[in-house]
């Protein structure tokens, strides 16, 4: 695939569209804790406004790449280089279509997920 | 938690509700290829039917114990020791009622899912 040239040094994520993802990956992705934060994070502010460096979660800077790029995988989340901040979106509609309740599961509030 | 006497020599299995689970625990649990081949299994099968000798998944006899030992603990499945059997369960509707959809995802057929 080619890409076109950014703003930033580095290459553009690659992504997978939701419809593009198998159960198996979505579940795996959605296994995490640190990644069920994110897309909690994700779910509760606007669209392209999160920069990865802005979540609240207990891991390094190469660690949370990894997670990232996990999510970008399984079609939930969408990222994209603005100057030096790379910024993100949860493919909030896209992944329901394609795995109808499985993210509401993940982000209503429980009180047993503590 | 005191157990009764069972047929066999085995501790009775210990089991986990689905309205004990957290969300975490359930996701973890079908994320992976042998248990979804199992529960798939168990839902195409009569309930106390199957023991866990009779699926066709590529593990040996410690990780097949394993892997229900965490559907057990994710509310997925309820074991009896039948004489020298150990069989089986889905928990279907209580685990429906914890998770609604998600046990779903994981039967629904998909031709992305080989």
């Amino acid at each position: 695939m080619t890409q076109r040239a950014g703003t930033s040094h580095r290459a553009a994520p690659e992504h997978t569209h939701p419809d593009d993802v198998l159960v198996l990956t979505a579940l795996a992705a959605l296994a995490d804790p640190v990644r069920i934060q994110l897309v909690r994070e994700l779910a509760g502010s606007c669209e392209w406004t999160r920069s990865c460096g802005s979540f609240d979660v207990p891991v390094g800077k190469a660690a949370l790449s990894h997670h990232f790029a996990v999510l970008r995988n399984a079609g939930l989340v969408e990222q994209r280089d603005e100057g030096p901040k790379r910024v993100n979106r949860l493919r909030r509609e896209e992944f329901e279509a394609r795995f109808p309740g499985l993210l509401d599961l993940v982000l209503s509030p429980d009180p047993r997920d503590r």
